[in-house]
């Protein structure tokens, strides 16, 4: 019982009441750990009250604010699953996911009041939903649901039975699906817990340091910062938007110390004028990625004095993966660094076994942070996790030293002939073009060789470009069998909201030449 | 299998193999993370290579030195049971202990030949010590024992296989004994990691601080710093002893930020006229305990710069129980604080139930980095461990903030015409005439009482007491049958090294009018 992850915000309440926990930039509001955790019981003991049982799973459609945290320990405590909703998904994607997950309760934000009154007119055929609870709706509250702060308020805050321990489900979290339906990756009171362990101890989070939550609070790399927060003793200070003069404004006012942050927001930061005038001595470090952090980006970071380290990692890992601080980074260009403290990775072919350093394969991770599997969803777990290892489907080169680079996903890989072919390694080559603003490589069915690389290019402005321009630079470059096939010229690339190209739907549109 | 604590050591080589991991400060020798861990490779692999079982217990006898700290991670990685014995004891209890631990390896230092003859005489008889290993005996070295630098350079630098996980011992540490036969307090991986996560979370170690190793690494309170300082980053500087105007050499010169030490170190230091000119901006923070650390002292180092936490933990707790800072410290004098991160504590009375605030109990700790018994001793682990918490032994009060006050041991109460009577409380009183240095009190059989609490009184030199004058010194002080039934004059007070009055001793000098 002790392994219960909400305790953790019990305790330290309890070693530090008076230390701010949670300050909301926008509404002003401000909590103490001792507030923070008498709102949690209470909001546990109202759940409770509904019938809200251990197991059940409890969906939550709302921005970044104190009651995501509330909401996240309140379940812990009584051992119900939060199930955290993506609100940038339409409502199609959301009552599949809500069905999926049996959820039985959804609490959300009167933002989210339009989407949510369809997501009502579909519940009783699409999910298992019968218990709704609005935040912020006030007079204008559905009126199916019930008021969040009302309920809070009524109940009572002594400490709520503890009822799931370190083999119980803490939250399903879908994933993004960029391969095709959202599948919920499942994490436990002990698998988070041991993220919570890693997260503080690779990145350094200090007693008193000032947090800036940004990110929106369904991701994990958004979570789990909070919640090692609350284990180290450090003050969350949540935005509900990002805006990067905002941002130098909250940094100064709150001395802000850490955050993470993704390389765009990184890059709009330094294009604020006013910017580096504010006072952000405060702050130590922000920690970044998704996407690689540019080398230019973390040294004129570093010219102010803001160490930008850069993590990878997935939902299925619990968050951490790999990490590198920014002396590495300027000296391994592209890499994404040594393992956290708590997990192995190793780099395998086909077969599982590990090959070379300097040799591409599959990034694999061992932890007590994986994730323990996808809800109802035993085969994608199997296809996930084998012998113990979660096989991530990113490609990946490690050097002599043991530094990862992240180079495609195991799916966007070409076979050509026989020899794999990674779409990254042309598309750096194809970026060096002086008028390419954008490319994406996808395999094309060939007849010959089963697969051959086809490269989709966006043209930069007032430029022109054709096929024979870009095969024309490849040559020299590219080994003839990575050389594209083709050349298609397109407007833009779809992406993710994390800015990964959708090679999925560039493989639907450009399916290649019909068979001769 | 990842949860073998020698892993550590390995995961913390990997991700930072250039940080320096170890200065012997006496010899000058330097070890990086990566160099330390080949070592206790190496050092794993010989003793594989002499038949060292998983399982088996190895004791150590030896100073502080890189080599204690190969010997606790080569031992942890190969699932061998390390038995560090304190080198202040006589052959007669190391003998007792070897014996009932059954060891069947001792590594000891060279320093202690003399001593290790005796036991090794004795060995056959006493205990099941076959195997002898001499540290620094260059060609003096006993006849029967084999060379360690000689063994760690002979053997490979390759990772031994992991033999030990969660659930396996990883030490035998023998309690001091103030209340009888040492008792071997049983610790595995999962419990000693539960230990360093707490102490790595509560007292505040950052990534490149640089720890002083001062107490001897036979206690728990100097071992779990220095695996936690392996966890997050930190280089140990090791010093064989401690010598007051020598420590704020070493502050200077090794840029030292963290250490432990006792009250009495603490205060050497302060007498040390140079001491204060030297630059030790480095230092942070010294935690302290096994007595109350005086607030005057505090005081003084706050001026200073430097803050004293005072933390309380057993052995058997894997160190950590209770922790005060500074600004507590001051506001509550004499409190030992609240809990450390990773354990609950309640205060107790006779049949297990919670008592109120401000009344005394006995102290019990529950966490996942309580030991898991004493070895070959079930009644001892019976009544030390009930219903999953560990009973301390000490008398304690909380205050209606949850700050823990230590007063005294259970067995040194006394029960008088059934009132508990707490020495402290009548020692406090005692303590305040002037003319007294010293006082203990302990009970005494009484027909009429059952006990009665009897004082044991040194007299300041130069100062002259009556029994007379220290009863009526209680007057008006004490409730009645608190007072002292009689008084006795002593030179000096045994104590054990930590500081301790040996009640017990005192007990049997002192025990009372043969009955009428």
């Amino acid at each position: 019982m002790e392994r219960n992850l909400g305790l953790f915000l019990a305790k330290r309440a309890s070693i530090t009441p008076g230390l701010e926990g949670l300050v909301e930039v926008e509404s002003g509001r401000r909590f103490t750990y001792r507030e923070l955790d008498a709102r949690a019981n209470r909001l546990a003991n109202a759940l409770l009250a509904r019938g809200v049982d251990k197991g059940d799973r409890v969906a939550c459609l709302m921005m970044n604010g104190v009651e995501y945290v509330e909401t996240f320990f309140a379940l812990a405590k009584i051992g119900a699953v939060l199930v955290p909703l993506n609100w940038r998904l339409v409502a199609d994607e959301l009552a599949y996911i809500l069905g999926n997950a049996g959820a039985r309760l959804l609490l959300y934000g009167a933002d989210f009041a339009e989407l949510v009154e369809t997501l009502h007119r579909r519940a009783a055929r699409e999910t298992e939903l019968t218990d709704w609870i609005e935040l912020g709706g006030g007079e204008h509250r559905h009126p199916f649901a019930d008021d969040y702060e009302s309920l809070v308020a009524a109940a009572p805050s002594e400490p709520p039975p503890i009822r799931a321990g370190e083999h119980d489900l803490l939250f399903i979290m879908y994933t993004s699906g960029t391969t095709g339906l959202p599948k919920g990756s499942m994490h436990t009171h002990g698998t988070f817990t041991w993220a919570v362990m890693s997260m503080g101890t690779t990145a350094e989070l200090r007693f008193h340091d000032r947090y800036a939550v940004v990110l929106p609070l369904y991701h994990v790399g958004a979570l789990l910062p909070v919640i090692s927060n609350v284990y180290r003793g450090v003050t969350n200070v949540v935005l509900r938007q990002f805006e990067p003069g905002r941002m130098w404004e909250v940094i100064e006012r709150e001395r802000v110390s850490v955050s993470l942050l993704v390389p765009a927001m990184l890059n709009f930061m330094l294009q604020v004028p006013e910017g580096e005038r504010r006072d952000y001595s405060s702050m130590r470090w922000i920690l970044s990625g998704a996407t690689p952090v540019p080398v230019t980006l973390i040294e004129r970071y570093r010219v102010i004095g803001i160490e930008i380290h850069q993590a990878y990692g997935l939902t299925e890992s619990g968050g951490p993966a790999c990490i590198i601080s920014p002396d590495d980074a300027m000296k391994r260009i592209g890499s994404t660094g040594k393992t956290f403290f708590h997990n192995d990775v190793r780099i395998v072919d086909e077969t599982g076994r590990d090959v070379p350093p300097g040799v591409p394969g599959e990034l694999i991770v061992q932890a007590p942070h994986v994730m323990v599997g996808y809800w109802r969803n035993p085969e994608a777990t199997a296809e996930a996790i084998r012998n113990g290892w979660l096989y991530t489907g990113d490609v990946a080169i490690a050097d002599a030293e043991g530094f990862v680079t992240i180079h495609d996903r195991v799916k966007d890989m070409v076979i050509s002939g026989g020899e794999n072919v990674y779409p990254a390694e042309i598309e750096n080559v194809i970026l060096r073009h002086p008028a390419v603003a954008e490319v994406a490589v996808i395999g094309q069915a060939s007849e010959r060789w089963g697969e051959s690389p086809f490269a989709v290019v966006v043209v930069k402005h007032g430029e022109r470009l054709s096929e024979a321009d870009v095969l024309g630079h490849c040559d020299g470059k590219l080994a003839r069998y990575k050389r594209p096939k083709g050349v298609a010229f397109v407007d833009e690339i779809p992406r993710n909201p994390t800015g990964k190209a959708l090679k999925r739907i560039l493989r639907e549109r450009f399916p290649g030449p019909a068979p001769e």
